[in-house]
């Protein structure tokens, strides 16, 4: 059974202007790899309407998830859903539910919904919510597309409320392993382990720490015997 | 006159795994936005053949430039070259020069070239190269993309490298400034000043630092006066 494929979608301007570093990307990978979900492509588009929908019309045809974070703000430049809507040829309305939830957490905060913060609770027509204990201001999940917020804490509290339900896959094992050589000197052996362990997925990262540098090679499959054989094998044929 | 456009790809199932946490988009990112060069879309993409060559082929007719980073070592999962050969259909062969730098780097640390790693001096004929001071295996330039390698300081090391040769841009200005306020409260003001500016970009960032949060605007155009005029403005309004 193959395990379900994953894209994402990272939208704005501060991103590629290099203003923000990203580290929603990793977060969401991680997590996806942990219950056997395989993140395929990402994408980073600007706050561009044709881009957004471009992208998630593409990816909600060609993957199983797609998760977007992103202008879903109360302000001008948060047109990521507009351009949802648009992609999947519908309206948008207030969403009763997100209304309560954001007049509570506003209240809370003694303060009150104006027409602009009411944006929030605007969702396209026949999306479900996402959660989001810390604002209030929810995301939305429409098709296969999962549409939550950019701010790192907010995304992660979203990602948190949606991945018990995500539908998993068998969780990829890993082994690696760190030889103090050259990549190029390791190249070949790699080679003929993937000749014997096709099943393998073997990918090589040179790393240099201070004085030290070597390579780390990181084995993938289904299989943890599999794994500590290859493993073993390229141990006893590089310290020969 | 428009600034020229950017787009960058990412190529390593590393970064898709969570495994790698990916720093060189920010790098690249500001380095192009200083020199006015305007960075549309980063695609990080599988070591997949298919998704190389779409993604560099979509990529370089539709930007001025196009920067890969990743899969350009001695491995069997160095792939980028071979697909970057087939997405403008051209043969791969030694670049001499190259094998001379990498001899030398080899014999530097007392190594002589094996044939894996004589690969990472095969390229698409006619492209050049692009330096790299650290390992001596170099990157390379082909049509309008130029393909880098993924380890950080040597991408780093063949971006300071091709920098002083880009065509650049006008440079954006941006100025910004922390209001301590909620996001829907900027909301209206931001949209009538955007009304009065058209030639600005606005962008309304939300940030919390420990009890304190806000949103951060940021103002972006070509004119410091009127980035200026522009902030002292929606000061006058907030403070009122």
């Amino acid at each position: 059974m193959k395990n379900p494929t994953a894209s994402m979608i990272v939208i704005g301007d501060e991103i590629l202007s290099g203003r923000t570093s990203d580290i929603n990307i990793n977060f969401l990978a991680k997590k996806l790899f942990k219950i056997g979900i395989e993140l395929i492509e990402v994408r980073i588009v600007k706050d561009c309407k044709k881009s957004i929908i471009d992208a998630v019309v593409q990816f909600s045809k060609s993957f199983d998830y797609v998760f977007t974070c992103g202008g879903i703000g109360p302000t001008h430049d948060d047109i990521t859903t507009v351009s949802i809507a648009q992609a999947f040829d519908r309206e948008i309305a207030i969403h009763e539910e997100a209304r309560e939830k954001l007049t509570y957490f506003y209240a809370k905060n003694g303060k009150k919904l104006n027409p602009d913060s009411l944006r929030m609770a605007m969702i396209p027509i026949g999306a479900s919510l996402i959660n989001n204990n810390l604002t209030g201001a929810p995301g939305y999940k429409i098709e296969n597309v999962y549409v939550m917020a950019g701010v790192p804490k907010i995304f992660k509290a979203m990602v948190s409320s949606i991945l018990p339900n995500l539908k998993t896959g068998k969780p990829i094992l890993t082994k690696n392993h760190s030889f103090f050589i050259g990549e190029s000197e390791i190249a070949s052996p790699l080679k003929e382990l993937l000749e014997e362990f096709s099943n393998l997925k073997i990918g090589s990262y040179p790393f240099s720490k201070g004085k030290k540098s070597g390579v780390n090679v990181v084995f993938s499959g289904r299989d943890s015997e599999i794994l500590e054989l290859a493993l073993f094998k390229l141990k006893s044929t590089l310290e020969k």
